[in-house]
């Protein structure tokens, strides 16, 4: 019954369907139904339960799974396993399956050797049309996925590649140089993988050969994994950015996501007393006019706000390379006219706030220059820091939101209490 | 020298590069050198300013920059402009081109029906490898890009399809139909966009025919389109869960910027001025002791963060179809599960900062307990909310910041005063 459940699913939804049940039941079902969980389920399953479910699955089981796959797909299966799962694997593995698998972890976790399969088509650059036709149809093993065969010289450094479409409307008699792609872009074997996804991205590639240092052809990367990348990258900056590391999601072990969410609300914490500090300074003024203590956390709340949007905004451009060091001073300037535009309009708005709500005047012209000083600071924090850290190889996601909010929090408690200070009373 | 330039840049960096420069300079480059604005360039360009790059070109110019263009492309570039610049391009299409992006625009926007190119192969179930590769080397006009032969009926109802890799591997007298892949989906017309990129991400499809209501094959959607799709869904989310909303962006009109993001700042004013009426409800109480001002911001802080961690966890677990009313009510206990862990953690942490500095135990114990309440109602909060606005249709990345801060505010301010108002004083 399980079986007939479960067979028709596609192997990436079984794997979600294991990353949503509870661990018990996991175990339940893998042991139910340990055929069923092929190389495809176990490539597409989260790292965070993949280990718990290979250990559940006898050799045999698990050799049969992992024979099917393509290079790229073990890489990606095994790169995270602790040592003996990744042994298990490999045990499973043809010689030469095993071998290349292992070539490719010896590239650095994140590059384009890593993302690559190592099953090509490539053919001789002065090969002719009908003899790559023969050729194909007689080859032993193709790879599940090909869409161009690359031409290489002699030295099996790539010089060009033809799509299949093109191929398939040629004559048996034209030369493949004739009909190769014009746009040819070649990936290094160190580049990193989120650098591969943007070039597809950007240049709608659905495929790319991969050389080594000396130019060799050493694998293919699809577009199918380069949208695995770009998706993951954008959920890496996604969740960094409200605070959330890799464990932190609704998979994975509760403990691990509750250290992971603390770390950053520990961060905050620091943030947080620093700007209590701040007000602490002005505890006397306060003490005077009570009005401040109601109306300060609107002064920090808009600030924060302010610099979350052009923080966001400005990772995400740098991300996607809209924001570079060539146009960084007129985005900059940009950020700036409209954070002054909008901390005048606010400024206005809450001096008519204030000025209903207590009836001081002077207390209204505080609000909104304080209002005007924190959303420029905002505008100001929200793109240097990413800007800053992008500089010295911090990821902005991660990291851009503790300084921002520093920034709003002490400016805004300082400007809008020193003003009162020194103008008020 | 221009010329010279810019010949060799790939047609998305010369889009990018327009993007990146103001208004002036782009009228000025576009009038030096409009032959080198082409139908890829458009197409790559982004919406807003795409309408002005438009204006800019020659009628001949247009004509020819649109001819070679796919009708998806077409579509996505004329979609968005206005009338008379619409009506430009279509005039510039051949006959049989006009109409099939007329009937494209017909669909929804942000419909399947959109983002397909009419531009189809597809041929008769029973037909042979070799009949195969006769027609398509024969056939006058093949679409720019195919990855597969679609199989129809005699009612053009797509049936299977062939991957270009097998169907070379084949020898000639194989029936395609033998060929075909097993995991088969078809698309519908009026499928929405977001959903055919989740598709195409889930089941790492290349390719895949479009259907209208009666199930005819009218056209087919292709992975780079629907990478392009996944990748501004992200963005899209990013942005939203930050308060910028499509103009709020670094290129545009920096009126429409300023207006885009002070709309967000504007509802979180209102949220602001919400929280300051429960802070000034416990005036007398701040009156009595100003250390309740200095210590409010911080449970106020926590929650926020706390609350945009769920929130945000929440939101791309929608939008991943990781979080669906069937797992709901797990990952609900497991936030507040969370939050109550870490709740109890930084409410004790917070005692001991709060005793050292101000040296009043009550004091401790209150910040404590407000801490807790605040963390586990961010928890509930957090992901309550996206849930509902999703259930109700709303999109969650857009709506739920202002609801959630509302909630943490409150909470937050209440439980601290609240509880000092009634324990200590
Ligand atoms: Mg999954
Ligand atoms: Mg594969
Ligand atoms: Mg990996
Ligand atoms: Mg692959
Ligand atoms: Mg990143
Ligand atoms: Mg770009
Ligand atoms: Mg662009
Ligand atoms: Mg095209
Ligand atoms: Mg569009
Ligand atoms: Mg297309
Ligand atoms: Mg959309
Ligand atoms: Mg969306
Ligand atoms: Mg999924």
């Amino acid at each position: 019954r399980l079986e007939q459940l479960m067979e028709p699913l596609h192997a990436a939804d079984i794997a979600d369907l294991l990353e949503q049940i509870d661990s018990d039941d996991r175990e339940a079902l893998v042991r139910l139904w340990p055929q069923g969980i092929d190389g495809d389920v176990l490539s597409e399953l989260d790292e965070s339960i993949r280990e718990e479910v290979v250990e559940l699955l006898p050799q045999d089981v698990l050799a049969e799974a992992v024979r099917d796959l393509d290079s790229d797909d073990v890489v990606d299966l095994v790169e995270d396993l602790e040592e003996p799962q990744q042994e298990r694997i490999l045990q499973a593995l043809e010689d030469s399956d095993r071998v290349a698998v292992q070539q490719s972890l010896t590239y650095p976790e994140y590059s384009a050797g890593r993302l690559m399969q190592r099953e090509v088509v490539a053919l001789p650059e002065h090969w002719t049309v009908g003899e790559a036709i023969d050729y194909l149809r007689s080859a032993s093993e193709l790879p599940d996925q090909f869409y161009h065969i690359i031409l290489v010289d002699p030295r099996w450094h790539p010089v060009g590649q033809v799509g299949l479409g093109r191929l398939l409307a040629s004559p048996r008699a034209t030369p493949l140089k004739d009909i190769a792609e014009e746009d040819f872009r070649v990936i290094r074997v160190f580049d990193e993988e989120a650098d591969v996804a943007y070039l597809f991205n950007q240049y709608h590639l659905i495929s790319a050969p991969v050389v080594d240092d000396s130019g060799r052809l050493v694998g293919v990367i699809t577009i199918d994994d380069a949208m695995t990348v770009l998706d993951e990258e954008a959920e890496e900056d996604i969740l960094r950015l409200a605070g959330v590391g890799e464990e932190g999601g609704l998979s994975g072990r509760l403990i691990d996501t509750v250290r992971d969410r603390a770390v950053w609300l520990f961060v905050n914490l620091l943030t947080a007393i620093l700007a209590s500090m701040v007000i602490n300074q002005f505890a006397d003024t306060i003490d005077q006019l009570v009005a401040l203590a109601v109306l300060m956390p609107i002064v920090a709340s808009m600030g924060g706000n302010a610099g979350t949007q052009t923080m966001t905004v400005a990772v995400r451009a740098i991300a996607t390379r809209d924001l570079t060091p060539r146009n960084a001073m007129r985005m900059i300037w940009r950020e700036i006219t409209v954070g002054t535009a909008n901390g005048m309009l606010f400024g206005v708005l809450m001096a008519l706030v204030a000025g209903f709500w207590f009836g001081i005047p002077m207390l209204s012209v505080v609000i909104a220059v304080a209002m005007l000083f924190t959303l420029v600071a905002a505008a100001c924090g929200g793109i240097l820091i990413p800007l800053l850290l992008d500089r010295f190889g911090i990821d902005p996601a991660l990291a851009s939101g503790p300084f921002v909010t520093t920034v709003t929090d002490v400016v805004g408690f300082f400007a809008f209490l020193g003003l009162a200070s020194s103008v008020l009373l």
